[in-house]
């Protein structure tokens, strides 16, 4: 009946594969997109076998046999460098996350040697985060108060580390490194400028010298508790503070305009430390409303193993904190991993970095260190130090190892308000107005999402920024499924190829066919909403024709090359059409279905439904086929009339 | 450089449009998809606009003026027929649902009514349902005791039916009835098939005449109470119930084998009721361990509005309870208007359907009804007597309500077995078992999450089957964006298009090029992957080519045709591959984008990053573009040199 489409190369149904290789294809590409054991599944001998196994779990393994001198020459300039600006760093944070500061400094000790033997980046800096830390404070703070109760306190954030790290080492061996993907570059941008804002709002405290403070972190109870103190504001703490927050951008300004001089700013935080405490030590401003550090404990990390806690009602606490800060963490940790990586064309496994990270947070909560991750300033200044592999932690480590063991009590005049200035300053380069700009330039949706993420942190708490942002990411995906956009496609002149009238104006439609291209794959979330659009193009296109009294419509081609699957509601929606428009007197032809889709489709037995002739493997073959019996077939002729049993047996 | 590719027509970007015009579309598009206004935005007079408002409100308006004594005849018929299935249905669910049954009645009688007036089905019959009554029980049984506080109880079923009504209403009200979708076919196979069962296992309590009954409905606490308490089962009472389980099916049988003898199983149960109550007013069966219904009240719906609880701690339970059995209620009330709807060809509007629903069942909350859908027997039992509009849900009203007005004493001797009989009856159509297999044939997946449906349900609670399908539908959704297949293309022989190879294997690949078909849209959950998804596509490639010593690779041809979309992560991971690729020496080549990602490209400047004569509009061109190039530039010569740059200045 439609010969000339005979001609043309069939659609073909892919061969049938058995249900357990397709399921293992299919989580294999789920789990193990990157293929990770590919070498060792190669390797035909045992031995080797292992040796590649070990390598691949312990990737120093790898890197240390062809490391040599001037390896260790660029590692220990920039292990210092990073040491100089661990130090203060550390300090900050853990009066950030409300914990003592010696904390930050153990921090920098155990966990950065476990990253070194695990760990696959060779330009990541171990050490604690601000976001992380305040997220630390905000969580366990609501319910166990760091004044009041400070061991507790202290033994839960070791516990929620402990959690946080075996949360990471599970995902990693599970292979479910992709759920850090949730967390989208906008949600980030966003998400991060809020947690910068709310920081820096926090260090106000500091910076005022205040000593009591709110537990929120919102701008608005952030900003009633510092005005209600008003009278207790100390000038001299606020000025000396102002003083660092000068000197800092300064530096920062310098090494971003000549990258040869980044140590300038990396020693700044070390340097503000040093003229802090001495201008403590000399002119005795303990006495004059600057708060001071105080005596740090000698010696290194002492074993906190046996101060987790698993009982109830504090260890679900822990266990929320710990997956919260501990999914932030990795997604900061692997995202700055995958950047350094990329500027030196080497690759980072997702999931290997995860198990890294994972293991040195349950070492670090076995000894007195809280969660740690690859922050990207102390990354960055690695980068710039020129590190060539993982050795460059192992010296920061040895030099914060000195510093517990000899050079404790050096810290013991320095200003508070030196530690807020070096966060702020840090918190600055944070806030990325420019990114956010260009989101909105380039998509509306993704900027809304930053915007969310952000107001969501300042406005309410980290958690409700955090979820609202990734809430509406996945919004988007499940929106772009359930409203696949429908378009008219029109022959672009002189060529083969059909496309989108829109976006192709030039492109011509025919009278008595209509084209419609779907956007998408066909679920039951988008099945009602493609039947019911389906039928308004037609309405509005046989509306069109009345009115210009052309031909009636007679077939509606079907393009689905952009249907990548179908469900068996997308396979009941085609056979509904298939039946409405078999009652309105119009032929549904398909174009060009892919694999997925020709498989399930023949299963339903649709093509015998609509006439095997009637499936196309291009848009063009199906207009002519159409064409062909439009032009051979006058009305009321037997061909016309043998056209129409097909689609009343339906 | 590269001047055959000019002579091919150009992708082009579609015209720029303003922020708010886009917004609106979009927005027009997600909540407007059936343009349910068009009618009355095209009308000039202002009386007739109203006019046409209102009949959009009130569909009645619409039907009544072309009524008919014919199609009286026929509604009054079908009314009274699904008025003998509504009276003992509604018996028996109000008692599946722990309320009075004479609230079965009441719900018979009101919501029919409303719905008459604004629902915009012919065929729907409105009464209570099974699953929902069940549900209800279950819900608020946790928290009250329906036995030892029974008006509260009442109550409390009365403020969650006004709740479930007013989200109905405000989900219609505010366009959002595509949110009802997200209950996939395959979910609701799986979640009735489990209600079914569940319910049939409930009705085992009326069965074995037994008094006391566990508040759980899963599979396991059901058996455990029903065995635990096989002393005190009474024969008489299961004898009795086994013969109408006998003769319920038969009739069912009968009428599906002649449908013209519907009427047979559509009276079955009201035959089964006077039979039964005969049988013990007779025989005085109420002595012999035979349970009846007892005395029911006289006359017609009591108000209730004053009865609703807004006060806490109640509340919320209500609240809950009503959403959840509200959607699922929804769900149900609107497949089923669809279905009908298909079969006679005519349209429904979900959103005001939802309105209809919503409206029925806040009356009824007023007048001593709980919660009313258009259940599936019901209905059927409507369609098949030939109604002909929502006229035959008046009749039903009038019918039932004639029942409360001088009938109820005639129900005073109906056993509770009876009422069991009909549910467990009505349930076994709801297992479809077939349609389960045939889910395992088409589609693995949808399989699942239908088994997962039913398995949460019969071992877990309803909430836990809803849940669970719900979750693995949307996962699978989120799976498909976050793991869009890629696939090689070849050419198809003497022809222009290029296909996937795994489906059609006979197309040609070519050396040195490789063409790679991404099939679903880049965004944030997928760019990662998709980055090292195509590296190791690239890298399968070489390894092959290195072992056949054939041409090296020279460029990657990505066919964007099915990325419907892209969002700002994935402009930066096209951006990423394309530096990657530059690394390597190899050139990115881009065919067919379409319009949304034209647009979004093009702000990037990514089209000048990769040199925009590497656009092409067909995979075809772009092939024959690299071609040329291959062929007219030997290696190391200036052509070959003067590609370069190109990629190395990125």
């Amino acid at each position: 009946m439609c010969k000339r489409a005979l001609q043309y190369p069939q659609v073909e149904t892919p061969p049938p594969q058995p249900f357990l290789k397709s399921l293992k294809n299919t989580l294999n590409e789920i789990l193990f997109a990157d293929d990770p054991f590919g070498k060792i599944r190669n390797e035909s001998k045992t031995s080797k076998k292992i040796e590649l196994g070990l390598r691949h779990v312990f990737p120093i393994l790898e890197w240390a046999r062809g490391y040599n001198l001037d390896y260790l020459k660029s590692d220990v300039i920039s292990g210092i460098t990073i040491a100089s600006l661990a130090i203060p760093q550390g300090i900050s944070y853990a009066q950030l996350a409300n914990l003592p500061p010696i904390l930050g400094l153990y921090s920098s000790f155990v966990p950065p040697m476990v990253y070194a033997i695990m760990g696959s980046s060779k330009d990541l800096a171990v050490g604690t985060v601000a976001v992380a830390s305040l997220l630390t404070a905000a969580m366990l703070g609501k319910e166990v108060s760091a004044v009041e109760n400070p061991k507790l306190y202290l033994h839960l954030a070791f516990t929620s580390t402990f959690f946080a790290g075996l949360m990471q080492t599970c995902l990693g061996l599970l292979r479910l490194g992709f759920l850090v993907e949730i967390l989208s570059h906008a949600a980030i941008i966003g998400f991060m400028a809020g947690a910068a804002t709310v920081v820096c709002l926090q260090q106000l405290k500091g910076l005022l010298g205040l000593s009591h403070f709110t537990h929120s972190t919102d701008v608005v109870s952030v900003l009633r508790s510092i005005f209600s103190q008003s009278p207790v504001w100390r000038w001299e703490s606020g000025l000396l503070g102002c003083c660092f927050l000068f000197f800092l951008p300064i530096t920062k300004y310098i090494s971003k305009k000549r990258p040869k001089l980044f140590w300038i700013s990396a020693m700044a935080p070390l340097v503000s430390v040093i003229f802090g405490s001495l201008f403590v030590y000399f002119l005795h401003a303990q006495f004059h409303g600057i708060q001071i550090i105080g005596e740090l404990e000698k010696g290194i990390n002492p074993p906190s193993i046996t101060h987790l806690v698993f009982t109830s009602p504090y260890v679900m606490l822990a266990l929320k904190t710990g997956i919260i800060t501990g999914v932030l963490a990795l997604a900061e940790g692997i995202a700055v991993g995958r950047s350094f990586a990329m500027y030196k064309n080497y690759n980072i496994d997702g999931n290997k970095e995860m198990i890294a990270f994972g293991m040195m947070n349950i070492f670090g909560s076995f000894s007195s260190c809280y969660l740690t991750t690859g922050p990207f300033s102390r990354s960055a200044v690695n980068y710039n130090a020129s590190c060539k592999t993982a050795v460059s932690n192992v010296v920061m480590a040895v030099a914060v190892a000195v510093t517990l063991l000899f050079l404790t009590p050096l810290f013991f005049y320095t200003p508070l308000v030196v530690l807020s200035s070096i966060i702020i300053a840090a918190m600055l380069g944070l806030v990325d107005y420019e990114a956010a700009m260009n989101l909105w330039r380039l998509d509306k949706f993704d900027f809304f999402v930053c915007l969310s993420a952000f107001l969501g942190v300042v406005f309410g708490t980290i958690e409700i920024g955090l979820i609202l942002s990734v809430g509406i990411s996945v919004l988007r995906l499940l929106l772009f499924v359930g409203r696949p956009k429908i378009y008219v496609m029109g022959n672009i002149q002189n060529t083969e190829p059909y496309r989108n009238i829109e976006q192709y104006p030039q492109a011509t439609t025919l009278s008595s066919i209509i084209i419609l291209h779907i956007d998408g794959p066909i679920y039951f979330a988008n099945s009602s909403y493609l039947r019911d659009r389906i039928g308004r193009w037609i309405d509005e296109e046989e509306e069109k024709l009345r009115k210009s009294e052309e031909n009636s419509l007679q077939y509606i081609i079907l393009d689905l090359s952009a249907v990548g699957n179908i469900d068996t509601s997308g396979i009941r929606m085609l056979e509904e059409v298939n039946k409405i428009l078999g009652r309105r007197d119009l032929k549904l032809v398909i174009a060009n279905p892919g694999a997925e889709l020709m498989k399930k489709l023949s299963k339903s037995k649709f093509p015998e439904t609509i006439g095997k002739d009637w499936i196309h493997l291009t848009v063009a073959e199906a207009v002519s086929a159409c064409d062909f019996v439009l032009h051979t077939a006058k009305p009321d002729s037997p061909e016309k009339i043998s056209r129409e049993p097909e689609f009343n047996n339906v």
